[in-house]
């Protein structure tokens, strides 16, 4: 049974701490730390409906999947990928609560009531789409690390017209755009309300951060959470990313990087 | 000839790390770690002129003159602190290193040549003057926390007008109001490019941030340093914060905090 999900050149990834299993495929698209990280950061409502934009392989809706029960919508363009989330959304036997849809997220209002979402997660494009530093990958990695599809300003764009008023918008993004992610949610009246930054190692600049919007929320109330250091000096992950990966009860067991 | 220096209630504290002492008075001001992280934080031009504004008892440019030939010159507009500031300015013997002037930083251009400051430094008043929940502390802290006589408007636009192209404003505040610094900082043309967050334990939110902007600089560029994590989970220092107070070769001095 399991078997007839996969293709050629798949395998099924595990996240332990949630049990979600995923279909993965490192020549096409597969997730990463900042998936995992984004679907454990919001506050995510217990029922209503929340979008996973630029989903990819469906990682980051599937996980957070397992901290709700809101209906889960998972947009994203790229064919390839979007049948490998279907299927692990077959997978993990999700179908009534997680549909994944292939389409531009442009046209998200076709799919969903305009301000009728709770909660937006997106795990964007990182890079403009002149970097041209890490061009020589598969088309399928390049429109998903690139802003060539989409950018910043459109995804801020569409979850202003699709969040309800106090609606969530939750990122994972790079710190050295920061300002331009600040200014772009601002100027579709998303207030920044909490960031978090992670650090590689305790002593490196920050490599990654996540922030959450409100719609229509106050300029008050903004927090720079906890930092999230992800390895030990020895290379081992610290033990807020272990228990991240597999819970809090699971010392002792193997590291899993994907 | 020590003791002649100092007046009622008076006491002097040194930050063994740099041997600069620094006359205070719990009941009028003393410095605190926000100060002391202030002076490392920015890169120091080992020539020219820094100014530091909203001097208090002149701590940070003290500190700051260990790091630097340049000239330093304090701002402090209460009476009272920069007396205090300029008889530690004579303790340490560094009158020809560091003028302390008694004056509003409105005034700044009566006292520097306009576009002419290569490095200004600045612990500003970091609450809003409505902020009601510490008002009744001494007039002294009131002020020196307070955006009673000052605002981070008028620090950006002093600075603005003071800095030479490409000099740097470097400040310590609060992470709630970084939105705001942000903003402040960008209308006067000055991009931010460095900013260090500070926990006060691993675990916990951020509770001051370092920030460093250059006037005329371009957007791109944008960095969060390192976490600086200021006590372990036992609530002593952290290795990083002892070696700030006691310098690399001071382990086992005794604890240090003002």
């Amino acid at each position: 049974m399991i078997e007839s999900l996969l293709k050629e050149g798949e395998r099924i990834d595990q996240l332990f701490s949630t049990d979600v299993r995923i279909i993965q495929n490192k020549a096409v698209f597969s997730y990463s730390i900042d998936s995992v990280l984004l679907s454990r950061f919001p506050k995510v409502p217990s029922r209503g409906l929340i979008v996973d934009l630029c989903a990819g392989n469906g990682a980051v809706g599937l996980f957070a999947s397992t901290r709700t029960k809101a209906s889960i919508i998972e947009v994203e363009l790229q064919e390839r990928l979007a049948d490998m989330g279907q299927r692990s959304i077959q997978l993990n036997q999700l179908e009534d609560q997680v549909t994944m849809i292939c389409d531009d997220l442009k046209n998200l209002l076709h799919h969903v009531p305009r301000s009728g979402v709770d909660l937006m997660l997106c795990n964007p494009p990182y890079f403009k789409s002149h970097a041209s530093s890490k061009k020589n990958i598969s088309e399928h990695y390049l429109l998903a690390r690139h802003e060539i599809t989409t950018n910043l300003e459109e995804i801020c764009q569409v979850a202003r017209h699709a969040l309800k008023s106090n609606g969530r918008l939750a990122m994972v993004h790079r710190p050295d755009r920061f300002l331009e992610i600040i200014d772009s949610l601002r100027a579709h009246g998303l207030a920044p309300k909490r960031v978090q930054f992670v650090y590689p190692k305790l002593g490196k600049d920050a490599n990654m951060l996540l922030i959450e919007a409100i719609k229509d929320g106050s300029i008050e109330g903004f927090t720079i959470l906890p930092p999230l250091i992800v390895h030990k000096e020895n290379g081992d992950y610290t033990d807020s990313i272990f228990d991240i990966y597999f819970g809090n009860t699971s010392q002792g067991k193997p590291r899993h990087d994907s």
